[in-house]
C-alpha cells in the first residue's frame, strides 16, 4: 500500500522539489532534520543557513506546488517520498557510502507514473544502457538481453533515449515485462520528442520517474545527474554499445561508485560503437553475452560488493574534476588517459590537469603511460619485486 | 652465427628426435647428462632405465637419421639444437617452472627451415591464433593485427592452419614481416595440404619449424603438443576467434601455464566463433582490439609475470585429466564448468569427474555453480566477510 499523504505535506515536497537543483545535500539534511513542511516554510522565508540559501534563493519565491500536483493527478501519477512504502530505501542507501560530494546523493522526492512499483523494481533490476548512435547489432543485442531479463523477472531500467535505451524498453514492453524509464526532466516533458509514444507506453505498463518537477527541461548536466538514479535502482548496469565518450560510460561510473556491478557487452573491434564497452571491460567490467549472465550478476546485489574503501579524507580538498578522475581510476592496476576519460565522462584533454593534481597530492601515480591509484610504498615495492 | 655441428652429433640428434614421442623428459634428462651421441648409443642398445625403455623400445631400432638429414639439407633447412646459438634459451626456460608433467617440457631438437632466426623471433613475437572456422570478421581482424605487429617489428607466430592462422601468416608475409609456422608433423609434410604454397612461402621468407622428424604425420595429440611451442616462443598468445572448444583455447592455456600473456579479441556476442574469446576474457585474458595493445603486452615479456605459485606437491598424486582441470582453474575467482572445459581443452562432460576428485582432495572448491582453487580457510573466511 502506498501511504496517503496529507495535502500540505504533498505541497511541501512539491515546493522543495523545485526550489533547489537536485541533488542538494544541504536541503536533504534540513528536510531530514525538521520534516518537509517546516523545511519548506523555512526555505520560503529565507530562514536557512548561508550555503542552503545560495542553493535556494533563486527559486524560493516560486511556488507551483498546487499546479504541479494537479498535473500529476491528471496524469494518474504520484509522488514517491522517503516516507512512502515505495521508496527504494536499500537502493538509495548506496549513496551513504559514496559520501557528500557534488551531484552525489539520493533524490529528495520522485515524480512517478505507471503501475509498476519502484520498491519492487529495485529488488531485481538491471540497467540496460548505451549509445544513441547504436548499430543494428547493438539494438538487436539490447532487445535480446531485455527480453531475456524480463522473462526471468528482472526489470529493465534505462534512460528512454534513442538507440540502445529505446531498444531495451521496447523489447521489455513487447514481452509484457517491467521496464522503467528515468527521465532527466519533468514527467510532462517527453524527451526525446520522438519517443513520446514509447514513454507513454512505459508510463501505462511500466514506470516512468524523475526527480525533476513538471516543466523542467532536460539539460546536459541533468542527464549526468539522472544517470546516478538509473545506476542506483538497478543491481547491475549493462552497457550494450558505447563510443569512447558516452553517457552510458557515465552511468557505468555511477554504478561503480554506488557499489553496483558494471557489465559490458563486447562487440566487433572494428565498430566504434563498441569501443567504450571494450574500454569498460579492460577496466574491470563484467563481460556479458546473454541475459543469464546478467541475471547472475543481479542476483549478487544483496551482497553489496562495494570496492575496497579509498582514502576519503585525502580527497576532501579536491575539486570536482579531480574527484571524478580519481573515481575513474581502477581499483586495481593501471589504465590509460582514454580509459579514464571514458570512465569519468570527461574529455581526454580535461583529464590530464586533474591527473597532474592527483599526482602531486600523492593520490595517483604514473605507470609508464598509464595511471593508477597510488598505494603505500611497501605494497608497491612488493608488487614490483614480484614482477622482476 | 649458427654453430656447425659434427656429422655424428647431427645424426645422434636426428636419431633421438624420432626414437621417442616428444616431449620425453626422461630422454631429455639422459641427453643432458651424457650428451646426444652417448645418449643415442645407449638408447639404441637398450642400456637405459625401465621408464625410458618403455618410451623408446618401439622405435629404437629405427634409424633414419642419415636420410632425414639429407632431406633437411636438400630443403636448405637446419637442425636447431640446445647447443645452437639459435636455440631460444630464455623462451624454453619457461618449461622449467611448469614442472615435469606429461606433455610439458622443452623440445629435444628442432627441424627448421627459413631465413628468420628463432632466437631473434623469441625476443619479440606474438602468437596470433584462432579457429579454422573463422568468419570474415575474424580473418580481417587477424590480418589487421598481424600487419600491425610486423610493422612494429613483432614476429607473428601461428600454426599454419586454415582460418585465423592462415590470415595472420598471409598478412605478415604481404607486409614483408617475420612470420613463423610451428608444425605438428614433419617439415616435409605440409599440413593442411591446401596451405602447401603458404607454408612454402613462409619457409622461404620466414621460419617453419617442428620438433617432429621428417615424414611424421600430424595427429590430434600432436597439435595439442605443438601448441605449447607456439605459446613458448611468443611473449603473448592472442586468440582472435575461437569456438567454445578450440585448439586456440589450448594454446592460450599453454601460454598461461608458461607465464605468457594471454589475450583475446572480442567479437559479436551473436557469433559462436567469438564465444571462446569471450570465455577467455572472463577468465582473465587481456582484451586487445589493435596491434598496439599487443605490442604493449609483448613488451612485458621480459618481466616473466608468472602467476602465483600453486601447491605443486598436492598435485603429485593426480592423473593427467585432474592436472589439466586444475591448471584450467583461474588464479583468482571462480569459473564455470564450460569455461574450465575451454581452458583445459577437455569436453565439459569430462571435466566434472576430475573436478570431483579435486574437490575431495581439497584442491578445488565449489562456489555456487562455479569452481575455484581451494584457499586456506582463513583467507576464504576473510573474503566472505568482506562480501557480507
Amino acid at each position: 500500500m502506498t501511504t496517503i499523504l496529507d495535502e500540505s505535506v504533498c505541497r511541501a515536497w512539491a515546493y522543495l522539489s523545485r526550489v533547489a537543483e537536485p541533488p542538494c545535500p544541504q536541503l536533504a539534511a534540513l528536510v531530514q532534520s525538521v520534516g518537509p513542511v517546516e523545511a519548506a516554510d523555512r526555505v520560503r522565508r529565507g530562514l536557512v543557513n548561508d550555503e542552503l540559501a545560495r542553493h535556494t534563493e533563486a527559486r524560493r519565491e516560486i511556488d507551483r506546488a498546487a499546479a504541479d500536483l494537479e498535473l500529476l493527478a491528471q496524469r494518474g501519477g504520484r509522488l514517491i517520498t522517503p516516507d512512502s512504502d515505495e521508496w527504494p530505501l536499500l537502493a538509495f542507501a548506496a549513496f551513504d557510502g559514496a559520501g557528500a560530494r557534488p551531484r552525489v546523493g539520493p533524490p529528495l522526492v520522485l515524480w512517478a507514473q505507471g503501475p509498476v512499483r519502484l520498491d519492487d523494481v529495485a529488488q531485481r533490476a538491471a540497467a540496460v544502457v548505451g549509445t544513441r548512435a547504436a548499430t543494428p547489432y547493438g539494438e538487436q543485442v539490447a532487445a535480446d538481453l531485455a527480453a531475456g531479463l524480463v522473462e526471468r523477472d528482472v526489470a529493465v531500467v534505462s534512460g528512454g533515449a534513442y538507440g540502445i535505451d529505446g531498444a531495451a524498453h521496447r523489447a521489455a514492453l513487447s514481452c509484457d515485462g517491467s521496464t522503467v524509464a528515468v527521465l532527466a526532466g519533468g514527467i510532462d516533458i517527453p524527451y526525446p520528442a520522438g519517443h513520446s509514444a514509447l514513454l507513454h507506453r512505459i508510463s501505462r505498463h511500466g514506470l516512468v520517474f524523475t526527480e525533476y518537477p513538471p516543466g523542467v527541461r532536460p539539460a546536459r548536466y541533468r542527464f549526468l545527474t539522472r544517470n546516478r538514479l538509473v545506476a542506483a535502482v538497478a543491481g547491475a548496469a549493462v552497457v550494450v554499445e558505447a563510443g569512447l565518450r558516452s553517457g552510458a560510460a557515465n552511468t557505468a561510473a555511477w554504478a561503480r561508485t554506488l557499489g553496483r556491478v558494471v557489465a559490458a557487452v563486447p562487440g566487433p573491434v572494428t565498430s566504434s560503437a563498441s569501443a567504450g564497452c571494450h574500454a569498460l571491460l579492460r577496466n574491470g567490467a563484467e563481460l556479458v553475452t546473454r541475459a543469464d549472465d546478467i541475471v547472475e550478476l543481479v542476483g549478487r546485489v544483496g551482497e553489496f560488493a562495494v570496492e575496497e574503501p579509498r582514502p576519503a579524507t585525502a580527497l576532501d580538498g579536491l575539486g570536482e574534476a579531480e574527484r571524478q578522475v580519481y573515481e575513474a581510476l581502477p581499483g586495481r592496476g593501471a589504465t590509460t588517459v582514454d580509459e579514464i576519460a571514458v570512465a569519468s565522462g570527461l574529455a581526454a584533454e580535461h583529464v590530464l590537469g586533474p591527473l597532474a593534481i592527483l599526482e602531486v597530492t600523492g593520490l595517483a601515480e604514473r605507470d609508464g603511460g598509464r595511471w593508477r591509484i597510488a598505494r603505500a610504498r611497501s605494497a608497491r615495492a612488493a608488487q614490483t619485486s614480484r614482477l622482476v
